[in-house]
C-alpha cells in the first residue's frame, strides 16, 4: 500500500500537517495496488485555468469555488496533482477578483506546489499567462487541465505526460454522448456526424513546453479571443498532431448546477466503505459488534474492530473517515474525549470531516433512556465544540433486549442510522441523541 | 395557477387517486404563469424507448428503473407527458425481461396513458416497434423521447410538436460542452470541429406519423443495427430536414452513476421551497413562528402559517411537501393523528413522501426535556406506522428561553434541522426526537 505509507511517512505541508489527500486516492490505495509507482523522469508542471464565472450553473459563486465538505472544488483538483510525486508546480490562473480568495485557499489547505497567477479574459489568454509563468522553470512537459474536473488520477496523468513528451502533444478523449449535428443558417438539420468517427476532446492535455509556448506566441488574436482548444493551436501553429488518449468517465466536468450534487456523491463514496469500531472488551459490546458486522454488510460497509484505544489505533487514524465508539451502560465523556484528543493530535480533522458515532448500549432494565439529562447536554456541548474542527459527533442509544426479534430490529435500525450519518455527514445533526 | 387548479379538480387516476404530478410541474406553477395553456389541436402520441441496460452507470439496475424518493425514474418521465392534456398515448418500449416490472410501475403509480410494448435489441428497433404500436391510432405527430430525461416541460413539447407538424420533423439541440475532434486511424488528432458550428442533438424529437413510419420502413438493416439518430433517418429516407429547436439545459440525460445524485437533487429542489406551519393560537407559538419565519429565510424557504387545522388546510394539502406542527408544552398525539388523517384522506401520501415535523416548544422550567418517556416511544411508534405510507414524521423539541441570545440560537438550530430534514427526506431518521 504505497499511498498509505506515504500518508504516514511523508507528504507534510509547510506547517507540519499531513497533506490533505483526496478521498479517491485513499480509495484506490485500498482497492488495488497502484501502478502510480511509475514516475516520469523529466520535469512536469501543470497549468490550471480557473477563471470561469460559473454562468452555466446559474449560481453566483463560480463552480471551482463551490464547497464540498467545507472544502472548495479547486482544492480537490489541486490535490489530485500535488499527490503525484513527479509533478513539480501547479500554476492556478484565476480572475483578478479571485486572487485573494485563491491565496486563502492555498494557505488553508496547505497546498505546497501552487503558484497563483492572474488570468486573461478568455480561456486561451489565461492558459497563455499560465505558460508564461513557467518560463523560468522550463519544464519538459506542461499539462493543461480544468479546475472543475477534480477526479483525475495519477495513472492517466502519466499516460498523458509520456505521450506529450514523445509526440509533442497529447489529449484525453471520450466517446460522444450525443449525436453531433450541423445546422443550416435557417436552423434546419444539414447533416449529422457519424458518432463513431468523432470523439469529445477533454482534459488533461499535455504539451512539450516548446510546443505550447510557440503555439501561444504564434496564434492570432482571433484564436485567443474565440478559440477553446489547445490541441488545435498545437496542430495549426506547430504542425503537431496530438496523440489522443481515451480517458475514464470520471474526467467528466462539473458543468451544471446539479453536477454539484453529483460531485458531492463521488467525493463521499469512499467514505462509506468502512468504519473503525472501538468496542472495549465487554461481552455485551462484542455481541453488539458481531450483530452489527452482519447488518452493515447490507450497506457494503466494513467494520475494523479495536477493543483497545491504544492498540493499533494509530494505523487507523490516518485512514478512516468514520469512528464508532461503543459504551455499555456507563458512558464516560472522558472516553470520547480521549479518542478526540488522539484524532486532534494527528491534526487530520481540520482537513476533512470525520464522523464519530457514540453508541450507548443499555443492558439494564426496560426503559431505553437510562442517562441523566446532564449527560445529554454535555454530549451536545462537546459536539458543538468539536464541530469547527470538523469532528462530527453523533450519538445513538439502544437497549439490549433479550427478545431476539427486538434485538435484531434494534441492530438493523442502528446500522441504518450509522449508514445515513456516515453518508450525509450533516453538520446540522451534530450532537443529537438518536434511538435505535 | 392553472396547474394548481388541475391538481385539485381533475387528473385522477383509474383508482380515484389524484394523479402523481412531478415536482417540477408544481414548481413551475408557483414561480411563473405557465404558457402551457397553449394546446395543439391535432393528435400527438409519444414513443419512449426504455430498453437500456445501464452499462455506463456500472450498476445492475438499468438507470430508467432507478428509484428516487421510492419512485422509478421512468415514472417521472411518463408523468411529464401525462400531465400534458394534448398528449394522448405514451408507448413505453422495454426489454422483454422488464415488461412485468414496467406493468407493475404503471399500476402502482396510476399511469393512465401508457401502453407497454416489447423492444428490439437496439434503440432504432425499439422505436420502430413503438411506432408500429401506434398504427391504429395514427396520430398526426409522434414524439420520441428518452426515458432517462425526466425533466421535459410542456412548453418545449409544444414547440417540438408544432415544428414537427409544420416541417415533418423537429428535434431538440444543445450547445456542445466539449470540442469535437476527428481522429486518424492511428489515434492522432486529424482535425477539430469549430464548436460554434455544431450542436448536440438531444430529445424530445417530433415527426409526423407518416415521416417516422416511412423512415423505419425504408431504412436499412445497418441503420437499425448501428444508427442512433432518428433525425438522420428522416433526412436520408424521407428527405425531411428537421427543424432544430434549442432546448433548456434540463434536457440533460442521466448517463453516469453520479448523475443519479444529480437527478435526485433536481427532483428534491422544489420540495425545499416552502412548508405549511400549523401553529395553533398560542402566543408562544406565534412568537416561535415569527422568529422561525426569519430564520428559514436563510434557507430560501417560505412558511405558510395556519393557526387552525380546519381553516384553509385543504388548499395546502395538495400543494405542500412539508408540514410543521407546533405544540406548546402539551403535545397531544391526537393532534398529529388528526393531521395525518387529513393527509391520508387526500390520498396524496402514497405517491410521494411528505415530511411532517412535530415541534415541541417547552415554556416551563429549565430542563429542556419535559416529556414522559412514554410519549417519546409513542411518537416513535406512530412514525414507524406512517413510514410505509410515505408520511415521514420527525420531532424536534426546544425550550423557550428568556435570554434573547439563547432563544435566537435555538430558533436558528430549529431552522437548520428543518432544513436538513426537508432536504434529505431520510426514512432512517423517522421517529427520532431531535433537540434545537
Amino acid at each position: 500500500h504505497p499511498a498509505e505509507l506515504s500518508m504516514q511517512a511523508g507528504g507534510r505541508g509547510p506547517n507540519g500537517r499531513p497533506h490533505p489527500r483526496t478521498f479517491l486516492a485513499c480509495a484506490t490505495a485500498e482497492s488495488e495496488p497502484r501502478s502510480g509507482e511509475r514516475a516520469v523522469d523529466f520535469p512536469v508542471c501543470v497549468v490550471l485555468p480557473a477563471g470561469g464565472t460559473g454562468e452555466r450553473t446559474g449560481l453566483q459563486t463560480p463552480k471551482q469555488f463551490w464547497s464540498f465538505l467545507d472544502r472548495p472544488l479547486i482544492s480537490y483538483t489541486i490535490d489530485a496533482f500535488e499527490r503525484v510525486s513527479w509533478i513539480q508546480n501547479v500554476v492556478v490562473v484565476v480572475a483578478k477578483e479571485n486572487v485573494d480568495q485563491m491565496s486563502h485557499i492555498v494557505q488553508r489547505f496547505a497546498h505546497r506546489k501552487v503558484r497563483v497567477v492572474t488570468g486573461g479574459c478568455t480561456r486561451h489568454r489565461s492558459i497563455s499567462n499560465g505558460v508564461r509563468a513557467l518560463a523560468e522553470d522550463r519544464p519538459e512537459v506542461v499539462i493543461v487541465h480544468d479546475a472543475v474536473r477534480p477526479f483525475v488520477e495519477e495513472d492517466f496523468l502519466y499516460q498523458i505526460a509520456l505521450a506529450a513528451k514523445e509526440h509533442g502533444a497529447a489529449g484525453a478523449i471520450r466517446p460522444l454522448v450525443s449525436t453531433v449535428i450541423a445546422s443550416t443558417a435557417e436552423g434546419f438539420l444539414d447533416h449529422s456526424l457519424e458518432r463513431s468517427k468523432y470523439r469529445a476532446s477533454e482534459t488533461p492535455q499535455g504539451f512539450t513546453f516548446d510546443v505550447i509556448s510557440q503555439a501561444y506566441q504564434r496564434c492570432s488574436d482571433w484564436d485567443l479571443e474565440f478559440g477553446t482548444e489547445c490541441l488545435h493551436l498545437a496542430l495549426r501553429y506547430c504542425r503537431v498532431h496530438a496523440k489522443l488518449v481515451p480517458g475514464p468517465p470520471t474526467l467528466w466536468k462539473v458543468t451544471y448546477r446539479w453536477d454539484l450534487a453529483a460531485a458531492d456523491s463521488i467525493l463521499k463514496e469512499p467514505m462509506l466503505r468502512s468504519a473503525c469500531v472501538l468496542s472495549g472488551d465487554s461481552v455485551h459490546a462484542a455481541t453488539l459488534v458481531s450483530s452489527l458486522q452482519k447488518a452493515v454488510g447490507a450497506l457494503s460497509m466494513k467494520l475494523h474492530v479495536l477493543t483497545d484505544l491504544s492498540a493499533g489505533i494509530q494505523a487507523f487514524l490516518m485512514k478512516e473517515w468514520n469512528y464508532i465508539h461503543v459504551s455499555v451502560d456507563v458512558c464516560r465523556l472522558s472516553d470520547m474525549e480521549a479518542l478526540v484528543t488522539r484524532l486532534e493530535v494527528e491534526k487530520r480533522a481540520p482537513l476533512c470531516p470525520l464522523v464519530l458515532i457514540w453508541v450507548h448500549l443499555n443492558t439494564h432494565g426496560d426503559q431505553p433512556c437510562s442517562r441523566a439529562e446532564g449527560d445529554t447536554a454535555a454530549i451536545l456541548d462537546l459536539a458543538s465544540a468539536l464541530k469547527p474542527n470538523k469532528l462530527l459527533l453523533y450519538s445513538i442509544q439502544l437497549h439490549k433486549s433479550e427478545e431476539p426479534e427486538l434485538w435484531e430490529g434494534s441492530v438493523s435500525k442502528l446500522s441504518e442510522l450509522i449508514g445515513v450519518l456516515v453518508k450525509e455527514r450533516s453538520p446540522a445533526l451534530v450532537g443529537q441523541l438518536l434511538r435505535a
